[in-house]
């Protein structure tokens, strides 16, 4: 058992921050939160005691949709359309994921990078190929951070040389779930790329696997308007993009993640509702590739879970702290569109979103609350606070202008995370 | 006279990049670029040769619209609305510049982080105060870094204690100008806050001092709905917001800066184009207010020039190449919104934005042709660099990736700058 003393935020509710000036938390061996405490109860006053001074302490950054594979094409050509910007970069460098040491110095970057920006855990997407994918839960696992990594399912409407069949994804699915089974913070998760790459045999058996092993689900929905209409001509029977996937046990069924949302219409709107379906807002990549803005406001008002990604590599930075920010101003931009109908979201919202609400994704994880899995992050913003401003202030300033430099400690689980080895 | 070796990359014209792979700049005594060239020239032999290796070498940043009062505010209560966030924290903060010790201290903080973040030349706001005025003015001086400083005038709709009178302005302005006239990199600019605040006495006074001593212009214009309409009221005799500056002879008479225009109308449109009237597009303090996202692609088509700012406060950061990619983001935006009718951006029109546009506004800054000042940042992008990127690839990730701590040195009009002394 350790105590931390530090000044506390998080965000029990969506509503507002908890602040706790010098303040404690005190972490179980089993690396959860016993409690937070303004000042620390004597029937602890014999535990170690870790004092983090005038710094900041609060719950890590979760990212709910992330392209692994895609790690080198960050932050290049962002002045694209879509289509070309997939043929062209996107295909090309997921193929070369047949090779196990290419992947090997891509993903530890790419693990090395989660952790630098103060992500924790993080709900991936690989490629079709199963020893990349094993390969990917090994290096996560030994960085000892958290997450879902899903071999991606592809049998239609897909270049050469970048498709699986059902049977390969099936059995390469198997391998990860065997590979992942001792590895207490990593699990699989069905990933089926989107409805028009996958066909209604690959969605099938998806599906079942889904309930069979009751794994979670991700994919991509409603991102821009000519895919809805693709969708339309593919599933004619579905009565909406999500109801695609809803057709074949794959939209809430097992906990599910859904990414981008921009369009979803009423019909939609209301399946995720009934089926607690997870919308992951990723606005730097709805930005960088014209996609539109999610109606995030719309969404956590009917009570349908909303998480924030990054969606490396259409979005342009692995920092979470960056996605609040982008998403308090799409926010504000949606308010601006809607003639101030949507109301724009506040600070604790989007931090809410990011930690609080990513992180039930993983479990109780997110909050400091009694029983959250200790994952936090320690920032030294004493460059940036040089005139008194309030703790909220702080972390507001740190969200907008600051950066991994600041980041001093980072916790998953209870465990200090150090930097990831990268080759 | 000296030459510079390293990776160049700079915009004559839009469309696309000069790129020089390990190339030279020559600069002459006077500070001023001689040629690029691929290989040096006999000629040059024997000057004094600088290399910087594999670095990038490019024009320095260029910030057309900031507020320096606004500084200690700047990434806080960005969850507001326009108006609480004028009442509660900009106007307030701005009133403590009567103060000459608090205005240093920030002030100071203000020209560090503009270098910090590669921008060298500024067209700022001050406020009200004279005395903070000319102290700005003598730390930019000091700095060796080059802009135009604007003593903001303010006669109606304005908080008490944040008010000057037509003389009061006239005066300070004549005193500023005095102040600054043996400063070479340092002028003063016509600054009415904007139509709303001041009075047509104060607009007539400001518009007969822009042709009388020739001085520039900079002001706001059409950044959001309410603010027309109340334009509407208060000059019910202009055809359009703009003609409201345009009938005291603030609207292109002299070279003028008008930041936002969000909903630029086709009067205005045509007005800006004929008067030759800059757009300064300030992306992300238009997402952090809700402004709306202004027509750049059209200004750019019409060839209404146009300028990128940073907008501190409203704007959440300093960082000009952080504007760049907002404006590339932005346009997508516009893209997807117009029915793809309005063409997004490309990389180099958005970098020419922030070089040569913007620069043009202080004279031959921006570019690396022959009599272009020699304003540079050198990037040392080797971390982002990991894997053979083409050298426009280099220039992106630096644009969506770096940070300052990957500029190396910065130059301004052929002076090495060094950090500003803060206090």
């Amino acid at each position: 058992m350790k105590a931390y003393k530090a000044n506390i935020l998080y965000t029990p509710t969506p509503e507002r921050f908890v602040l706790l000036e010098h303040g404690y938390v005190v972490v179980g061996d089993d690396g959860c939160v016993v409690d937070t405490y303004a000042s620390l109860p004597d029937e602890y006053s014999n535990i170690e005691l870790i004092d983090f001074g005038d710094q900041m302490l609060m719950p890590a950054m979760n990212d709910l949709h992330v392209h692994a594979p895609q790690y080198r094409n960050l932050g290049i050509a962002m002045d694209m359309e879509l289509l070309p910007w997939l043929n062209t970069y996107t295909f090309p460098e997921e193929m070369k994921y047949s090779d196990v040491k290419y992947a090997e110095r891509m993903y530890r970057r790419f693990v090395h990078d989660l952790w630098k920006l103060g992500t924790m855990r993080a709900a991936i997407y690989t490629t079709i190929h199963p020893a990349a994918s094993c390969l990917l839960a090994d290096i996560l696992h030994e960085a000892n951070m958290g997450g879902m990594i899903g071999l991606v399912g592809m049998d239609r409407n897909s270049p050469e040389g970048l498709t699986n069949t059902v049977e390969q994804w099936r059995e390469g699915m198997e391998q990860l779930m065997i590979h992942t089974a001792s590895m207490p913070l990593i699990s699989t998760i069905i990933t089926p790329r989107f409805i028009p790459s996958c066909t209604p045999e690959m969605l099938n058996v998806m599906g079942r696997m889904a309930h069979d092993k009751q794994l979670p689900v991700q994919s991509h929905l409603s991102e821009n308007q000519s895919e809805i209409e693709w969708v339309k001509e593919l599933e004619p029977l579905a009565s909406c993009y999500g109801d695609a996937y809803n057709r074949y046990g794959l939209f809430g069924q097992t906990p599910t993640l859904m990414a981008h949302c921009c369009y979803t219409d009423k019909e939609e709107f209301e399946l995720m509702r009934r089926n607690h379906v997870f919308a992951v807002h990723c606005p730097t990549s709805n930005c960088n590739l014209g996609s539109g803005i999610a109606p995030i406001r719309r969404f956590m008002n009917a009570g349908i879970p909303v998480a924030l990604g990054s969606d490396v590599s259409a979005g342009s930075g692995f920092s979470i702290f960056r996605a609040i920010h982008y998403t308090l101003q799409m926010a504000k931009m949606k308010w601006v569109h809607s003639n101030h109908r949507d109301m724009f979201l506040s600070l604790s919202e989007a931090f809410y979103l990011a930690t609080k609400s990513g992180g039930s994704f993983f479990g109780k994880v997110g909050s400091f609350e009694p029983g959250y899995a200790f994952d936090a992050l320690v920032v030294d913003d004493s460059q940036l606070n040089f005139d008194n401003y309030t703790l909220q202030h702080r972390l507001e300033r740190y969200i907008y202008l600051g950066d991994d430099r600041h980041l001093t400690h980072r916790f998953c689980q209870g465990q200090e995370i150090t930097a990831p080895r990268i080759v």
